[in-house]
């Protein structure tokens, strides 16, 4: 399993893909920089009168609802259905999904346009499993066994990959289930990694068409790049800047002795 | 004073508060990343129609006019209106406040909607007070002192606290006046340092009551960790994440011991 | 050459001109930051109500269509139109020319409102010459020689100075042609490195006449900086921190031992 994950990883350096983005504007430039450091070219552009052209010229896709509003609202349901029309593999992170009926609906419209994976925080899946239910019920304690159970009825709702990313991460694709243990405590403190996570599945999902094995990639890659920049890093905000510098450094070695995985 | 600013900060951390953010794509990034720094939930969405939930979901809002347009506009006073409506306490950042009559408009509309802190540089914050007068009769020479002047004016005819950032800052609330002397030359060459603290403010705002101590509390925070960056940053590049990292590393110690504070 | 080069540059530091910005969100942190570090001012507002005033207050436009929409579209069109009626001597980055219609049309619509520079990559210099042609028989082996000839041909043709950056760097006027060759290969994985080259130029411009000397100052500080820089960085992370410092830190004798500069 390491070297096929390893593999995706090297195809990406290899293939250098086109991964367009719509994604919010807080985490553009950290995307965008997280892309390149794992060879991937990225395109971030929103127009609506270009957004066909630019999914057909990019291998993948990444949507990340992040900041929306009413034109990006527009770009990203065009975006997802280019990507659906000319069979590009594409990626949704559900930002903030549960906190607003704006979210809701973006997500719900979104889904219905077959995304490969859905990356998303253990609330963020909660919800968006259970938001016609109002997703009474949760258990804060049990948040990690609940969101699987959650992320288990989306990925056979969606026929999709669902990754839930948190201490643990899972990767889930009907009742196949990983879970990745890397990464360190002092991420959660640099904004937008989870987006980053997203958008390397994205271009992992260019190269390699399983995607069940493209999301568990693309995540540890960014997960075990964190891990090892953490050891020289002062704190966040030199962490921010290590962790590109561990993406463009990644070797077999580094990726494969780091590597925590283990089936659930 | 020491002890209680620093109760603020560490309050901060403790209770984690929702911050919502309407600020400028210049700085959404660092400002994210400074708030997590300090402890606090960062919040950036603008969209019109999940801006009242938003507000309510959280602790504070910060609005910072940056980069206006349209659309952001009428986020911004959609936003302070619900602030208002939900009680919850708000800081205005009045960039640009006297370069062009949009900026001058809206800070006018905004200061309506009692903001709790206003936050500019000596520029702004006489603008603000002037712009009626069209600031006939600014002596650069004693810019201090007359934005002292124009601090007060504006604190009493809004009600709310003053904080003007520069070589030395200064925070008023009607006649109340102290002055910081922390922070470090070259922070003027790192884009948004002083969006960053009007957020960092925002945060404090969410755990203090007093407006004025939380303005002391935030404005403090963030030149210290300005200060003790310097020290181990051969430029602004490196100056910028390594500010983070000291918000991070913040203590009771280094905090107390750098405070340079002065009632005037 | 080389001392006329750095007084460009130093008079940038001395008269510290205002530089308005219209940018792509990616880059707008890092573009803005760049400025500073060299010694500018920049003021990265769009709005339709005050562009107009925003350029007439500045001394230099940067004008980036990176990410285009309704909204800012039209702002670039005000601005430059803002810049020919004021004389202000502005810079276009043709990003992503040639890659869909949207891009082209802009362009198009741009340089009819007479850039003093254009600075692009070979790809989008030779869409830039040959889009009515839709850029048949390039061939890649011979980008350089093919851009050069596009360059000469679209100086020509817009009566502009024309800057094409890659490996080696062109500066083109008329008949005038000279190449520089500093950088470092990692900066391609820094995203918006040529973003910074094109506002840096735009400040040069702001200081120096011709345009053809300024697009040379303003190109050769910042891949000076980056082959500085590279030396001491990990990875891209860290050098696009780095960068940052070295612009900050950049002397006569550093810039003059570096610079790379021959007539071709």
């Amino acid at each position: 399993m390491k070297e096929i994950l390893w593999n995706i990883i090297e195809q990406v350096r290899v293939q250098s893909p086109l991964v367009q983005n719509i994604t919010n504007y807080v985490v553009m430039n950290n995307t965008a920089n997280a892309l390149l450091a794992v060879g991937a070219s990225p395109i971030m552009s929103h127009a609506h009168e270009e957004i066909y052209e630019m999914v057909r010229l990019c291998q993948s896709l990444v949507i990340n609802i992040g900041t929306l509003d009413k034109t990006w609202n527009e770009s990203m349901v065009n975006a997802a259905q280019s990507a659906l029309e000319y069979d590009r593999p594409w990626i949704l992170d559900p930002v903030g999904m549960g906190a607003t009926i704006l979210r809701n609906e973006m997500v719900r419209q979104l889904v219905a346009l077959k995304p490969k994976v859905i990356r998303g925080n253990a609330t963020e899946i909660l919800s968006l499993a259970y938001h016609e239910k109002n997703a009474k019920g949760v258990d804060s304690s049990n948040l990690s066994e609940e969101a699987i159970q959650a992320g288990i009825s989306i990925s056979q709702k969606y026929n999709t990959v669902v990754c839930i990313s948190g201490k643990n991460d899972f990767i889930i694709q009907d009742d196949k289930l990983i879970s990745l243990s890397n990464g360190h405590e002092m991420m959660k403190y640099v904004t937008g990694l989870g987006c980053s996570s997203t958008a390397i599945i994205g271009a992992c999902l260019a190269v390699e068409k399983d995607a069940f094995l493209a999301a568990a990639a693309g995540m540890s890659l960014l997960s075990i790049a964190g891990e090892l920049a953490e050891k020289y890093s002062s704190g966040p905000g030199s962490l921010q800047a290590h962790i590109l510098d561990e993406l463009y450094n990644m070797n077999k070695d580094k990726f494969e002795n780091c590597l925590n995985i283990s089936n659930v």
